[in-house]
């Protein structure tokens, strides 16, 4: 039997979600625990208890709702995303994931079919992170990583604390150390999520099938040359940090592609001080992000980086400055499932891409408890956390089928 | 008879003038009409009248100081340089050139020297510009191309006009029509001026003979590529403005050299948008600022510039726009000048390098009626508009005397 998703009741649930927004008129705007993410549980709540899921929803708010299994102490297999977004976001970002989910709990439910294991539908709370400052919160105290201590420390704008609001929310955040989910309590997890860039779209292909999500190093550089006139000061006698940094950044962009063809390096940030047309800059800071799902491609960038960057500024005789200010280490899929998820795809005759994912989603972080799998949608022109998020129902459908068909088969014992 | 400058007496008036300051502890601060410019307007008149010079100020502000020449109705040999400083500038900046030729009136006046032609002794008001926001606007009203109406334009930030200034300050700016001074009316002027760069300093020569002051470029290039997440965006999908941007400083600096020994290139400041750390940046704007004594240098330099930021932008896939926001003409000293200020400083066997201007000086503004020369004295580690500014009152002493001999010599008729 082959369940057949439905791009249109996929595209009512994206655009009810959608309506639960602080900014109407400028994308979404869904802070998690904010008045609009209390209305898009209801909606979800009511959902899933139309297709008979027992629900629970742990101390910092991440809600997992369960299809029994045929037998219930077996680990379940969990699927889902999150849906608070960035400040003036998208439709699809983390929804498409939880719509996905949904559609195959519905699928399966329809199709009155028991799996073996249980299903758990899991919509994890403050993704984005905007909100209360650190992404990744809801999946972190899942397993653990972030206790209701932490979650005091996690303030927004107003003052209040991620541990407050999850208790004026109605949840329990003193709970979250009885909650903790451990290796064993999960049997899988695979996440639906907009690629949120440019490769399906570009390629024309509705599915990617990610084989591991990047790790990352940020730095930031500080390169210190002297401010001279920029009109009297002949071009041998200048130690311009700008010039400096700007060589810099063309070995970032060259040590990307040298050592790996999964690493990618950013210059994102530059600032130049004292940043006037007429004086030679003194001061450049440049914050740099280095990726690769390969740990070895990633320290090797970032040491092709530094060593440019020390001949760079010995050359020119400017002073160098490299902080690593964050890191996080590369996460590999499981291979069981991302073989469940091509045979899913070549069943349905569906064409997928195995990539690898730059962002880093609630499944990697569950990683350390449980095997992971995650497949991505296309965005359009690769537009992501802007208003003009744009992702295929379509491709959504597809993705819901190829999921269904994976955690059909991951249930069985 | 050698006249011999006293660097102690150069001291003392640089220290005399370093007190009307507006920011005491935190450089020199002396705004154009501002209460520490009268008072230190009234300290050099001081010093002006005990040399028996007679006083004429000009509706802008200028100040002239004559001492009569045995032919009064020739037109005078005319030295000197402004006491207006930025914000927190230097105590050398301007005021080495006044002082200079005010140490050249009193050798040439205790030495009864009556010199052919009158010579005078300018002091230019609001060269530096950062009060009524436009630099040289004294020596451009001496010549005519300020005019009343204009002065009324340029406002400082309380609101008043240049025009207003003047007025309150005891001068009348509607007389500037009658006293605009052209080609015939001044026999040559001669600057004294802090290098405000590195090449004397670093080649330990006390003295500099200006052949030429740089022509000048401002250009706006705004390079436009699109934002994708920084870990998610493969390499090769990128549309990178700050990438394409770095690409074209590094042009920027090579191109300066390419074309000619004595052109400068600068990239001083850059917007990067959106800065985020982890965002690939949409806009970079950059301001360049191309110099050079030669013309066809400077254009030539401009034109690569163009061309590899066309190159670059191509290959990229990025927008480009070039917005030409600034341009002035380079000048060319005069030889005649050149020559008597070379003979003076080998008959004192002072060693000094002809150099090039790469700052406009009020002296290059009245290169278009009159023959103009220009002597540089070292600035140390070429700190300028700065409180650290500093020159040695030997170097001053030196180019005073330089100065002395040339004043002497051209006033021959």
């Amino acid at each position: 039997m082959t369940l057949q998703a439905d791009p249109e009741r996929i595209r009512t649930h994206i655009e009810c979600l959608a309506k639960y927004n602080a900014t109407p008129g400028y994308g979404i705007t869904r802070m998690t625990f904010s008045e609009q993410d209390r209305e898009a549980r209801a909606y979800l709540l009511k959902e899933m208890k139309s297709l008979e899921l027992s629900i629970q929803v742990d101390g910092a708010g991440n809600i997992r709702a369960r299809m029994e299994g045929c037998d219930p102490k077996k680990a379940p297999v969990m699927t889902g995303s999150h849906i608070d977004t960035v400040f003036h976001g998208g439709k699809y970002d983390g929804a498409a994931g939880v719509v996905s989910a949904l559609e195959a709990m519905r699928l399966i439910r329809d199709a009155e079919i028991i799996p073996d294991r249980p299903l758990e539908l899991v919509i994890f709370a403050e993704e984005e992170g905007p909100n209360f400052g650190s992404p990744l919160a809801g999946s972190k105290a899942m397993i653990g990583l972030y206790t209701a201590e932490r979650l005091k420390k996690l303030v927004n704008e107003k003052g209040k604390s991620m541990y407050e609001a999850a208790q004026d929310a109605g949840f329990y955040p003193d709970r979250l150390i009885e909650e903790v989910k451990r290796p064993g309590d999960i049997s899988a997890m695979i996440e639906v999520h907009v690629e949120q860039s440019l490769v399906l779209d570009s390629e024309g292909i509705s599915l990617g099938i990610v084989s591991g999500i990047a790790g990352m190093r940020w730095a930031k550089v500080t390169i210190r040359g002297e401010s001279n006139h920029a009109g009297a000061t002949p071009m041998r006698y200048r130690r311009d940090a700008m010039a400096g940094a700007a060589e810099l950044v063309s070995a970032v962009e060259s040590a990307a592609g040298e050592f790996s063809n999964t690493a990618v390096a950013t210059a994102g940030k530059l600032i130049c001080k004292p940043n006037v047309p007429n004086v030679i800059p003194h001061t450049v800071e440049l914050y740099l992000d280095v990726r690769d799902v390969k740990r070895e491609g990633m320290l090797r960038v970032l040491d092709r980086i530094k060593r440019e960057a020390e001949r760079i500024c010995k050359k020119r005789n400017l002073e160098l400055d490299i902080d690593i200010q964050g890191s996080t280490e590369p996460t590999e899929c499981s291979d069981r499932i991302i073989d469940s998820l091509k045979k899913a795809a070549t069943g349905r005759g569906i064409k997928y891409l195995e990539m690898t994912s730059g962002a880093l989603h609630d499944t990697a972080v569950l990683a350390s408890i449980t095997d992971i799998g995650m497949l991505f949608v296309p965005s359009i022109k690769g537009r992501s956390h802007v208003p003009e998020e744009e992702t295929a129902v379509e491709d959504i459908a597809k993705a819901a089928e190829v999921l269904t068909d994976t955690i059909l088969q991951l249930s069985s014992c």
